[in-house]
């Protein structure tokens, strides 16, 4: 443990206590003078790095926003669904003629190109929101950590390095041979919880056979506690209760931890941002990227198709006129089911954190940082009872964060655009405990194999014991030890030279294309 | 030009006259005096750095070796085909079944699977014979800068580099992603006339998109001329008349340049040597490579199938019960036109100066080095009359060069193994001038873009135009400008997944997979 060495001087103290006065946070000096010269320095600390009046501020509007929304006569906002110019999909409609699926194909395939032609000039990089730890699955680790117990025994975290590694040679060859080697950076946004075991994990993994030197970690801000009416939260009597500012605060900490200077250095023009947890994310996805560029898009998201009217998802929508995220929670159960002509929900493009901005936009965020709105989470608080000094661990919610989402940014991009993506290929979070039966280890692991089952079938192989054509997960047999490598293949390619028309004997694990070879010998 | 600043003492000078005398080719100082100081520091060079006492005795037994082969009464030579044991081949015979076949095409697969292996271990390089001129083509550069007319108009140089940086990409694959960058190392013998040439047009096109330092240029020895009776050829008064050494000098080379130190340091296990007029080279052939290294060979041989007897080839043989090769003028016409019960010709593994050495091997070549035979090659040899000290430009055969042959080392390898390869996929010399008709600059072009477009056609496309399931060469038209970078694709491998099911117009010069998937929208 390092201990603090911070001090002020009794001018520059005074200041500081006349600042949170001024603000009426004075209560965090209420017992300053009980603590030591060694407990003082890291309270000093916190305070000095507190901009308490942009806090008062973010409070101020943050209530105001929860006031209109939770207000009877609060006037409803408007709800509209995406409009054709800014949503595409990858999905064909199952009553599409022969025609339409085609240059469907070719759309995918161009925008694939494109995205794969950027990548190959070294203008595409990935920024991975991983602060959450995984608390909700038994797991204080970080949750890009976490051994869904595939057959490789692999993290998150390895999942993805995989793929940025094959994306990479992939991408190669979209160059002429006398171009550089293609490099997609990984910016890793951690938590205060999660930094130092992120990084440590990511060193004593060989940074999963990437280069550091591509890799930057970096920390999401943090805001103090709240109470209710707005003070700031003592967690004991040296140390303000702080937490995450959401995964909104990417924006902030890519300006503020040397991201996008990084990123300007590299000539990186555009990025992908998806969360840690989806074990199916396609970092880096050239098919989003290419699809974002060719609409001029800055900011963009990629959604899943929502099919159940009271799937509780938030839906990117068109809300007041302005681009955002509508909750589940937020909406009447007649417009959840409303349903266009061809049968499919109206407001049906699930959010999945996943999304694409031009460094330019990242860039041109702190200009309209201050209008953005936080969200009120009510939260069981620990903290101080300023009356007596004693420390309180409440059962109740006593007290509140404050976050900023991602989409918040949404209403502010020149050019937004939406993909649709096929959800069984490329979402499936990792949310829950084992064995709850819903977003889980176990649904990660499955998604996983089944997905990698469907590259063997699509590409002319079959596994022993497996049916043909799998589409469902649920069609694979549940202790299939199946699993590819994201290395050997990262959608799919790649794959038929060797394996069409061969038969493949589980268990198997391929990690590279030697592996698959010795396979199909069996 | 330089100016030589060499010069020698008296007494060394006396002391090097003696040994020149002493080995009975005192004549090359008869002019030395009338010689003025700046014409004599090259001629001492040259000189001093002439092995007189080998070079005799190289010449005592290319005497002896040809008289026995001239002699009438000289007992013939008992040349065999080559064993089983030593022989396999990637074709199958028209005849066989399937369960053959199959079984064929897994041995291929697993020679390729064990190559691009090694390959991946860094553990292979290239060696690449390339000190010829194209004279006969009528140009003085190196024949590697030749262009045979390519739609790309890419020279044989670029080629061979491309397939290189394609193979270095596919092996990558064949490792886990933890390992490092594969690297195959290539070594280019250049002459006297081609070296600083060679060195230049690299240069000037950036390495193909090499790393400049994985590229060694080495030059290959020189002998110098010799009268019919063993006397060292004046070219002029001051200067030894010289020739490079034969594409055997290459094992010479490799010891004294430095190439076989960079071998050991690189930690090279294999080398794959080849020919530079050969614009189908496989170059670090995986499965060549693969094939060898399964036999634990030391030494081994790539060959085509001789199919018509009277083809002037060079033929892989065992010949007084060593492995050698034989030419075509050496034997009877019956032994050439002998064929086995299959019907193929019975001396029929056609040498393409296409060979396998193990690291070990090329370290060993010193212990034998001075039993290999030289060759005597009679030549049109300027020369200076010792009489009147005219120069002579011959009208006939006047002197001989002196060579060995880079199979001459076949009798001692420990371990000698031959693939036999499909000739219109691997071989397709430029020995002739345009308009020649054989292995000449069209013959090359068209053999490439026949495979070419065999390579789409196997992937499931089409080329507008060109009939489908092309076999041969002829069958394409002639006036065809399609052509597809090795680094796209460096034995069809990768392309299914872009092309199956689509039609390529022409023309088409396909450099990147980008350039693929375009071609398919016209």
């Amino acid at each position: 443990m390092t201990i603090s060495t911070f001090s002020l001087s009794p001018s520059e103290l005074s200041a500081l206590k006349s600042k949170y006065e001024q603000f009426g946070q004075g209560h965090v000096f209420q017992f300053f003078d009980e603590l030591t010269a060694d407990e003082q320095g890291p309270l000093l600390e916190q305070l000095v790095g507190i901009d308490v009046e942009r806090l008062n501020g973010i409070y101020g509007k943050a209530m105001q926003a929860s006031d209109v929304a939770s207000s009877a006569n609060g006037e409803q906002e408007l709800v509209e669904p995406l409009t054709h110019d800014v949503f595409d999909t990858v999905l064909t409609a199952p009553s599409s003629d022969a025609n339409s699926r085609k240059r469907k194909r070719q759309d995918i395939q161009d925008w694939e190109t494109l995205g794969l032609s950027l990548i190959a000039k070294n203008q595409v990089a990935v920024i991975l929101m991983a602060g959450g730890q995984g608390t909700r699955l038994g797991s204080s680790d970080p949750k890009g950590c976490y051994d869904i117990d595939l057959p490789s025994k692999k993290s998150l975290f390895q999942l993805q390095a995989e793929r940025i590694l094959r994306l990479q040679e992939v991408a190669q060859q979209y160059t002429l041979p006398q171009q550089q080697k293609v490099i997609i950076p990984w910016y890793i946004m951690t938590s205060g919880p999660t930094h130092q075991p992120t990084v440590d994990f990511f060193k004593r993994n060989q940074f999963f056979g990437l280069d550091e030197k591509n890799i930057t970690f970096f920390e999401q801000g943090t805001l103090p506690c709240l109470t209710m009416d707005g003070k700031i939260i003592l967690e004991s009597k040296g140390k303000v209760a702080i937490a995450p500012d959401g995964n909104g605060g990417i924006y902030g900490a890519v300006q503020n931890k040397g991201v996008i200077d990084d990123l300007k250095r590299r000539g990186i023009l555009y990025t992908h941002c998806y969360c840690v947890d989806n074990c199916l994310a396609r970092v880096a996805d050239p098919v989003f990227v290419g699809y974002c560029v060719s609409k001029q898009t800055d900011c963009g998201v990629k959604v899943v198709r929502k099919t159940q009217a009271d799937e509780p998802v938030g839906v990117v929508c068109r809300r007041g006129g302005r681009y955002g995220v509508v909750e589940y929670s937020e909406i009447s159960q007649e417009l959840s089911e409303k349903r266009d002509e061809d049968g499919s929900l109206t407001l049906r493009a699930a959010n999945i954190a996943n999304h694409f901005f031009s460094t330019a936009f990242l860039d041109r965020v702190p200009e309209f940082a201050s209008e953005l709105e936080y969200h009120i989470a009510k939260k069981k608080i620990k903290h101080v009872d300023l009356s007596n000094g004693q420390q309180v661990v409440p059962t109740s919610n006593s007290g509140m964060k404050l976050e900023c989402f991602v989409f918040d940014v949404f209403p502010y991009a020149k050019q937004f655009s939406v993909l649709e993506v096929d959800r069984k290929e490329e979402f499936s979070p990792l949310k829950n405990a084992p064995g709850s039966g819903v977003d889980c280890p176990e649904t990660s692991r499955r998604d996983i194999i089944a997905q990698h089952v469907r590259y063997i079938q699509a590409a002319g192989g079959s596994i022993k014991g497996v049916p043909q054509n799998v589409v469902e997960a649920t069609e694979v047999p549940n202790d299939l030890k199946f699993e590819l490598s994201p290395w050997v293949s990262y959608a799919g390619e790649g794959l038929s030279d060797l394996v069409n028309g061969q038969v493949i004997v589980a268990p198997a694990v391929i990690e590279t294309r030697q592996d698959l070879v010795k396979l199909t010998r069996q």
